[in-house]
């Protein structure tokens, strides 16, 4: 039997005190499993006065997380502090230094600055796990890295923030608006006090950007993710893609296109038998394609301390065993550039809603920038009335009425010149809603 | 640079002509993910002459599995053959015995030898790859083995058969009987033209035990899984399950309980929203409850050639990686001895269809044998004019109408007893049809 693996742990909110306890209950359990018993010896947090709901006695307490990170009596370094610079990033970047392993959640630490920390791990020989990064305690990241390593990916969508679905799954199935929805999510905890960085869909970019760069091969890139968020959804959209067919999710959606791959989040209508579409609530879900397998997708739990803690003693188990995989998959050498897909170029159909103002050939305006830009129309629903398959509507003007359009597939580009041209005629009282329809890729 | 793996793939159906196309294609592509290339070197079938899609040229051909399975020019021998013993067993066995790693599809073989196969590789430190025997290019077997490894796992449902799920699929939604579905799933390719094996329960109950060992950590015994088909479902089940918020699926389901672990393949009725219910057609799907994650789902395609391959590279990618890991996820000696739970002993709620005879009081009769039993009843529904939530239908009985009962929680061994009872008392006109109802694990 080899020795115990020594394992120091920073960060002990939510997720890390659950990170401790399941270790210290699972930690015999593991050995049969991994060959190799898994020690929690350091832990470092702001305060060791806490009740967290296990005794810190045993362990050795640093007040500062790099002094752990490179304390040599650990081998793996546990990072649970969170934020993408400062001190999470000093103590992951000074235990892969000192030859640690590293296991972090840290989805923001990873899509910044992932490729370099991948790099380091390289150089080092030691690994560096991310799984508890995207979508909780659902494999993920070892599926993508490790099961479908013979597939050529394709297309990889996710629900990746619980919050954003719990509002929008609310909103839909309960009729209750935005700010409404968003302060009961606060109330539940499961939106942050300040949830900017969740309902404007950042969190998604950072995890879509992780996935990206498993899924296709390429060095991760996070700012180049096309980003939008939930707050402008509201119950007339919810209620105009329910009597469509679809529901609203905030999809992250990597793709491979002609001009480079696609990365971008936003609200996004799913028909409603698609897959994704059933996953409700605070769960998440992730959809891959590829050419192998078809479509695979795995739903569960994206956030909580435990299913968090469980995708941690995942890749502690998985360095237990031994496991050598560079973080991304692939050597950090051999990942190919980010070919950005410019979202201009984007294909798909669209959900646009206008007000219409109260005015003769007001529609017939709006109908024909439609088609001067090429863009054929599915659908239109008018005052809730009827979803009708031809423009009908130009004779029965309603001043301020919403009138909601389904478009064939046509480009970005399109779409925003024909609504650039359409606002600039005055035919509409506000801007318009653009919902992007994501087409259903299995039977 | 390692020196290649040589691989050597016997059986070349429709699994083993995608598993060498696959792996011709993608050998270059998975260097850098593996650190170590895969080449074939052998290949074996019983006929040599056939277009399978690729060129068999290059490749040394032996008549013989066993005889591939030990020829010291290969390192891993992929087992594509099928059947639990015969020529299957024998060149497995003749593989790990001669230090060859194997990688197999059989899940018939597994269930059966499995344990005896995980030890015979454990002697001679060689690894068994079987995650295309479950479920084909869903990677469960990953998930429970490895992605999993901090969980208590108390609960494992699978929708595990493509070919049931078809046929129920389509019963359901276009109202057509078992034989007309079945017949379809025949001429559409997703049914043997001996189907017995496929409809009867026990494929997934083979694939079941499997799930089984890897959850709880017990030694594989498929001989006591408790198995029921799916050719006695009929539309008016169907339409039952309908009205009352369930679908019907053929559902292998492992379950820790107080007696030991329950096995069982069934029909269960699942209620609609959850995850499960929505997996249709020909599609796989796995839920697993473990402590610290809660329940995580998994869906994709169970079966067909490339998304079987799939999961074969990916066994291949993980032996060229280094990967090391037991069989059955630990040592064979710490597999604890599988417990049985008796089936009289499952505890859930039950739909029971009656034949009623025309005759005052049968119904009468009914209602206290289940009471008689312990059983209270959730709700009645009599010739599909509504659901009730109290036995009224007394005093208007339907002579040889179906009657529809749905029980709250009692036990397997009171529902016999109560059968038994309603059956010799002459007041139903054939036998009851009991489906077994699957309560829902998550909110």
């Amino acid at each position: 039997m080899n020795q115990p693996l020594r394992v120091g742990i920073a960060g002990l909110g939510t997720v890390g005190a659950s990170a401790v306890r399941l270790l210290e209950s699972r930690s015999n359990g593991l050995v049969p499993r991994t060959g190799r018993a898994l020690r929690i010896t350091g832990l470092s947090a702001r305060t060791r006065e806490r009740d967290r709901g296990f005794d810190p006695a045993p362990y050795s307490w640093f007040d500062d997380a790099t002094a752990l990170a490179s304390n040599p009596d650990i081998d793996i370094f546990v990072e649970l502090i969170g934020g993408e610079d400062g001190p999470a990033l000093d103590a992951v970047r000074a235990a892969l230094k000192a030859g640690k392993h590293v296991v972090t959640a840290n989805k923001a630490l990873i899509a910044k600055h992932g490729l370099a920390l991948g790099r380091l791990a390289a150089e080092h020989d030691v690994q560096i796990g991310f799984e508890a990064a995207v979508a909780g305690g659902i494999p993920v990241i070892k599926t993508l890295r490790e099961a479908l390593a013979g597939n050529e990916v394709d297309h990889v969508s996710g629900i990746l923030n619980g919050t954003c679905n719990y509002i929008l799954t609310r909103m839909q199935q309960d009729r209750i608006g935005f700010d409404e929805c968003l302060a009961e999510a606060q109330r539940l905890g499961y939106a942050e006090a300040d949830p900017t960085f969740d309902v404007q869909g950042y969190d998604t970019a950072h995890k879509l950007a992780i996935l990206t760069s498993l899924a296709f091969g390429t060095e991760i890139d996070a700012e180049s993710v096309y980003v939008e968020g939930i707050t402008s959804i509201t119950l007339a959209d919810l209620d105009a893609a329910d009597e469509l067919g679809y529901k609203i999710k905030l999809l992250g959606v990597a793709q491979r296109t002609e001009s480079g791959i696609e990365q971008r989040v936003h609200p996004t209508m799913i028909p409603k038998s698609a897959a994704i579409a059933q996953i409700d609530g605070v769960l998440n879900g992730v959809a891959i394609d590829g050419d192998a397998v078809g479509q695979v997708v795995l739903v569960g739990p994206g956030a909580g301390g435990d299913a968090t803690a469980s995708a941690v003693i995942a890749d502690l188990a998985d360095i237990a065993r031994g496991l050598k995989i560079p973080a991304f998959g692939r050597p950090p050498e051999t990942l190919a550039p980010y070919t950005r897909a410019r979202m201009r170029r984007h294909e798909g159909g669209y959900y646009i809603r206008f007000s219409v103002v109260d005015r003769p050939g007001a529609f017939a305006r709006i109908a024909t920038c439609m088609a001067d830009n090429d863009i054929s129309l599915e659908s239109i629903v008018q005052r809730k009335r009827a979803v009708r398959s031809a423009p009908a509507a130009e004779t029965e003007p309603h001043a301020q009425q919403p009138v909601v359009l389904l478009t064939y597939e046509t480009t970005e580009a399109a779409i925003r010149q024909a609504l650039e041209t359409i606002e600039t005629a005055g035919v509409i009282a506000s801007k318009p809603q653009i919902i992007r329809i994501e087409a259903a890729r299995t039977a």
